[in-house]
């Protein structure tokens, strides 16, 4: 396995395995990786001939007061990772390889980017575009994988790939969670004993709304209530979210659901020995059946 | 000479290109080619194997209130001029294939398009940033040209190119005049008689300019003053912008001129038979000789 810090070689790397017929994958990651990093790794590994993992912390997606400076950069840890993964490159360049002196260009998706995460932290998507949008040209992929635990992130990527014409296909792979339903997020590691405990009531608020869809419920409100409950019986969690949208355009779901509708929520919980919290996503697309007579 | 309407067969076919050691280069127009769109497929003639002219008159740099609609669309007289001039491919796609439904990812690139043209045409560099990183995308060229007639247009596409590490090299043609010095323009056709005659006022104004730093003349105040005086000799001439900056940074040029500095003229004239402006745009680099011992 290759590490390769300028774009200037990975794009020669690339051109090259493109020139010879070769399919290339992108795997972009913030590092810390887990086990859902490694899902992506292993479906980029089914998907194409030279998989390249890129490895770099973006500060233009956090916000003032975010967790830039404490995110975890285990880099010696990752590249093991990656190597057993089946990474053929691992891409982990500077600040400055990225963000050449005198950067100005930034890339932005409109609608797509303004609710949810978006509204809870301004600047964060104009971040993420611009930033997959270079990673993409320096790795010249013909597929690139992502998590779908960050929906949004994905459905923003989507949009942006096909607006501008990448000629990219966005993978999405479903979220990987620990054995009590934690959905795996570098983060985790910041709670402490009682917030890890506690931060189960995500996906068991989200198992709460899919039951009540399964029995019938289709009102939004009932579910968003009964969500809201849930999440009250953890004590130390502060709502960030909890809502209802359209799974392609992340519009309002209508109040009563006839169609696929994603359950997106954000939740805060106290961070182990520090003053920040600790900001966690999950979600689940609602399916409720088509009633008798009509198209799914 | 091939005409592709559609973005996935020229990225097949600039694909294969590449595969075969060829080079791509793009030379992006809106069409109404005149001289000075020929001298820049001449260029990227020299540059490359594949040249690949962009014919496309795109909706999102126009304001409202300007010229989208008028815009000359001589379609069969610029295949004509393109394949005379040894394009090998004319790239006309439809607006829907550039802007795909739903489309909303924008391309901006901050304080370079924020001066002169910016300041009087809002949104248009942004049009521009994101019809061109889309073209680019479309193309995959090695190299693309084009005029420095619009100058802050190259080095906004410049910028961008660098930024978001597209790995093509952007190639400024010089400004083809006609021959009483009125730079080319496919919006010179607008121009009434007497419009037409007085529009030289342009290039005289910049020439004068020129021929003040050449006698000694540093002091940006005075160059400035010289200019409109010039201009004013024009009674159809409405000046839009007349400003001296640095040509890298587009920052204002100090007060007194040690470097190279951008002269760049925007002035309105009346349309032949129609209520519209023309708004014409020229420039030069005023270069004061470095004084005695010291480097240029």
């Amino acid at each position: 396995m290759r590490i390769v810090r300028e774009v200037e070689e990975l794009q020669r790397l690339s051109d090259a395995e493109r020139a010879a017929g070769r399919r290339v994958a992108l795997v972009p990651t913030m590092g810390a990786l887990h086990a859902g990093h490694l899902a992506l790794v292993a479906e980029a590994r089914r998907r194409a001939d030279l998989v390249v993992v890129s490895i770099f912390v973006n500060p233009t997606q956090f916000g003032p007061g975010e967790d830039f400076a404490a995110y975890p950069r285990p880099f010696e840890a990752d590249a093991a990772r990656c190597r057993e993964a089946g990474a053929d490159v691992v891409f982990a360049p500077s600040v400055e390889a990225l963000y050449p002196h005198g950067a100005e260009t930034i890339v932005e998706v409109e609608r797509l980017a303004r609710p949810l995460c978006g509204a809870s932290r301004p600047g964060h998507f104009r971040g993420v575009a611009t930033v997959v949008t270079k990673l993409l040209a320096a790795a010249r992929p013909h597929v690139a994988v992502f998590g779908e635990k960050d929906y949004q992130q994905l459905a923003v990527i989507r949009r942006l790939a096909r607006d501008l014409l990448l000629g990219v296909e966005i993978v999405g792979v479903p979220i990987l969670r620990e054995a009590d339903g934690l959905a795996r997020s570098s983060r985790n590691v910041f709670l402490g004993a009682e917030a890890r405990a506690q931060a189960t009531v995500l996906r068991r608020a989200l198992l709460a709304a899919e039951g009540a869809v399964a029995a019938g419920e289709r009102r939004s409100a009932a579910l968003l209530a009964l969500v809201r409950a849930e999440l009250e019986k953890a004590p130390l969690a502060e709502l960030d979210y909890a809502e209802l949208r359209d799974p392609e355009s992340l519009e309002p779901a209508p109040a009563a659901l006839a169609r696929p509708a994603l359950l997106a929520l954000a939740v805060r919980f106290p961070a182990e020995g520090g003053p920040r919290a600790v900001r966690l996503i999950d979600n689940t697309v609602l399916r409720p059946a088509a009633p008798q007579g009509e198209p799914s």
